[in-house]
């Protein structure tokens, strides 16, 4: 999917919502656990409630792997069900030489068909350049995240100017345009927002941190929105497990729909 | 395997090779591409053919992912092979907030019963910490890598002192010990070594790098071993790769004999 379509999502949905498909076994309710592949259940259960109220879904790669191989077999059937229409994220944070970075791009765009996968940018550009080389493929790469650990390094002042989020930044988008390189900006970090749009000015930015972690939905729309949008905020826990009952599709329906009417407002007032 | 097991090893082996698992199906010899599972058997036969020379084996995941839950399967059926006094590397550099690296430490750590796993910094303390939770695992904290792309970020100057690597292995001490913790640093980086080996002194190093990436076994040896050795070298493609042929893991032996015999010159140079 590339930057118009998404937009095109958008406005037809009136949605910038990603939902992401963190499905734990400790966590979803227990009648599912008897189906012959719970997690796929559950997910095609949710996937079907909301998909008419988010424009992505991000699946978090540790919840399938935790499963061993069979988990990963629950990510790939998920992925076939998964409307074409829908933006897909692999929330992997991958980052490793060029030749293994080529073969992470391959697992991801070709094996399973996600339309961007979450980067991590420490080893530096022939860790990024690989997944950018796949057409209407995206990086999504990590900036500014929402984790308490975000305070370690992603702050340092770099010597010669900025911290090391804005060197990240800077640099980045010199290997890759914003048709195919994104952002990961927590919405925990809504003091950086101005900073880190006036950066990025054109770039989507995928904002976590909504909900359980703490960000607020409006703050983080105001500061960061741009004329294309530009912002796919997630929730996870706060829609998926909204209840633990047989009902549970239809509560994480209830809650994605409340996300989706705010941001409906949200995107009126700022650029509709 | 703790620091002390791992050290009887590579003073019982006159080795402290890590044996890298970059198992690809392009390069694998074409009589085993009939094999149910071609990744699994040239797997098994260079196990069967180097277990007594090296201490420990590497599976790149992305090499694995790349094949989908197949690709998943056949790490899985590999782990169970490799004999328990080997050390085993997940080379998977994952990273995340603090609930899905838990998660990963699971995938890793409980479904296929590695050693340790290889660890991306850039989203710092709860992002490594959940890894550190198991008794003897470990985590292997990418420092300064092999890669053209260290460059772009890691040799950063920060304000107040130190380059980006420095800041990293500082902090990741206050973590965890060199009993659970150990660093990624690249042969090609020998220049740094010094620097490296006095930031941690009796921390365990994973070396890649030797080989097709360009470093020197004996420069790094002298410049980093401590008095527990401290280092794990990797090499991957050259010995895996080293034929084509029907006799590749005879020839896969040779060239691990060869790197075997200079290690075993180099400890009794330098320690033993």
């Amino acid at each position: 999917m590339n930057r118009k379509e998404l937009f095109e999502q958008i406005k037809s949905k009136q949605s910038y919502l990603c939902i992401g498909l963190d499905t734990d076994l400790s966590k979803i309710p227990s009648h599912l656990l008897q189906a012959e592949d719970p997690i796929f259940e559950f997910n095609k259960a949710i996937i079907n409630a909301t998909s008419d109220l988010c424009v992505a879904y991000k699946p978090n790669l540790a919840f399938y792997e935790s499963q061993g191989s069979k988990g990963w077999r629950s990510l790939e059937k998920t992925m076939e069900i998964i409307p074409r229409n829908i933006f897909t994220i692999a929330d992997a944070k991958r980052g490793d030489i060029g030749n293994t970075s080529t073969l992470y791009a391959q697992a991801f765009f070709k094996q399973m068909n996600f339309d961007s996968v979450t980067v991590a940018p420490y080893m530096g550009i022939d860790s990024v350049k690989p997944f950018l080389a796949f057409e209407n493929r995206w990086v999504i790469l990590l900036a500014l995240t929402s984790n308490e650990g975000a305070n370690d390094f992603q702050f340092n002042q770099q010597e010669g100017g900025g911290m090391l989020f804005q060197d990240v930044m800077r640099k980045a988008q010199t290997w890759g345009h914003p048709d195919q390189l994104m952002f990961v900006c927590g919405a925990t970090q809504a003091e950086q927002f101005e900073k880190l749009r006036a950066m990025a000015p054109d770039s989507f930015f995928l904002v976590p941190g909504v909900g359980a972690q703490g960000g607020d939905l409006a703050t983080i729309s105001r500061l960061g929105m741009n004329k294309y949008c530009g912002l796919l905020v997630n929730s996870s826990r706060q829609i998926i497990y909204a209840s633990k009952g047989k009902d549970f599709a239809e509560a994480a329906r209830e809650e994605a729909l409340k996300v989706q009417q705010e941001m409906s407002g949200l995107l009126a007032e700022l650029i509709l």
